[in-house]
């Protein structure tokens, strides 16, 4: 029962594996989506190389993939990730949510570029100390929807911005649902890292032999883009309903968010750290 | 076409009202929950004194409703509800995400204790532009699922805070998607409110006669609370499946979490505003 409180799972499809309940779901949202499925344990040698030549020729037109997605729940998962991106110089997404459920976090991973999940792994891991002695006898952890839904919701958001090439792509972004607290930072590559393929992939990026994606500079103007352009190509309608303002209600903020964006990101590092050390 | 992206709308429930829509979607999602809809214009006399009633009456016990969640697309129908819950004393969350659909905002009010929504009108609204002249021709309000995902996330999120009391429930949270910015700060009530309930409710505050909820002070010891007490029961299950870490990858952010907990609001603040001045 602990799991039937996910985002897709209801109670018709009790017994169904996750990832044949996210699929029929989903193709039940938007049945124009094509939708694969691999239901395998991706640490597995023969299961990796699998993955690596998906993430290779995986592609709706048989090519490389955009955008790898990391949603997995432990650490040797997000390693098999980890490494197989590095390997292939694959921008991905790690995402997370800890196991009371009231926190979580998404980190964007351009390898060479930015910190990759082995370049600063959890304190408890670079501890050394085994994840499975963490579980609890006759606790499982804990699961809130709504969590799931913001961080999902951050993940998705922010595969958007960086597909459409709109607004800024979070390095790394945190939510603390306790106090609505969202600690964000950059994340520079270890050169320590005990990745080879990501100290490879840091030399590229040193010799400009890979092309930036957090640090490139960026010219970003919100109203143009959204309101005025009507990018979606959407038609008008005669209802108007939905959860929608005619008006915006943050009018200062939006400006104060265009100056956000011209100052540098050690700025914002050190007010997010103060605030931190509150 | 436009309205199909919402979160609840299934290519097979197109024409469908969005009442009738989420209501069957809800169910379907959990046949436990006793969802009533009164698909009506809040904003028409005869319609509103049965909204009154129903907040009077409506709970499962034939009493007084815990909490009013706001979600409507017009300042019209907010300004009803704020009136409505202004007369009653009813706690209530405003939310709403802005026509471009990439800011959106969730606003926590307690009559007399929190600034209403009359208190503090978007300045659109306060310079008396009529909100129907906001719409361009051949353009529909955009809607991006994530944001309005995230929203409403926040939403609950806060109402589970609320009713369950554990953490802090945000007075004003904003969400800013372009830059992922969340603007935080509380809001505290005009004393030169236009509407007449909104000043009584003040005075009840003033006099103590109106129990507070945002600025009692409050304990929150995040760790025992949510790892050790396991509130919610959940026995454990064999499959250890989910996005879930075994292990949190905040181990620093939780200790700093509890001591912002332990500084003044306007301090909290002024970082938020200095972090908006940048």
């Amino acid at each position: 029962m602990a799991n039937m409180n996910r985002l897709f799972f209801q109670p018709h499809q009790s017994g169904q594996s996750k990832v044949a309940a996210a699929a029929q779901t989903l193709q039940n949202i938007n049945p124009d989506v094509v939708i694969e499925t691999h239901n395998y344990n991706i640490t597995l040698v023969e299961n990796f190389d699998h993955f690596l030549a998906q993430m290779t020729n995986g592609s709706l037109t048989g090519g490389k993939v955009d955008l790898v997605l990391s949603c997995v729940d432990n650490f040797e998962a997000r390693m098999s990730i980890n490494q197989a991106c590095n390997e292939l110089g694959q921008t991905w997404i790690e995402s997370g949510v800890s196991e009371n459920a009231v926190s979580g976090h998404i980190q964007f991973v351009s390898p060479g570029e930015t910190a990759c999940f082995g370049c600063a792994p959890p304190l408890i891991m670079a501890e050394g100390i085994d994840e499975k002695t963490l579980k609890r006898e006759g606790v499982c952890a804990a699961s809130l929807p709504t969590t799931m839904g913001i961080v999902a919701g951050f993940l998705v958001q922010n595969t958007l911005k960086f597909l459409l090439d709109f607004g800024d792509v979070s390095p790394y972004l945190g939510y603390s649902a306790l106090l609505d607290h969202f600690p964000k930072y950059p994340m520079k590559p270890n050169p320590t890292c005990n990745d080879s393929f990501c100290l490879k992939m840091q030399k590229k990026v040193e010799n400009k032999e890979k092309e930036l994606i957090i640090y490139k500079p960026k010219e970003v103007e919100i109203e143009e883009e959204v309101v005025i352009e009507n990018p979606f190509e959407i038609e008008m309608c005669d209802d108007d309903d939905g959860d929608i303002h005619a008006y915006s209600t943050l009018p200062v903020e939006s400006s104060k968010e265009t100056s956000v964006q011209k100052t540098s990101e050690v700025s914002l590092e050190d007010l997010m750290s103060q605030l931190g050390n509150l």
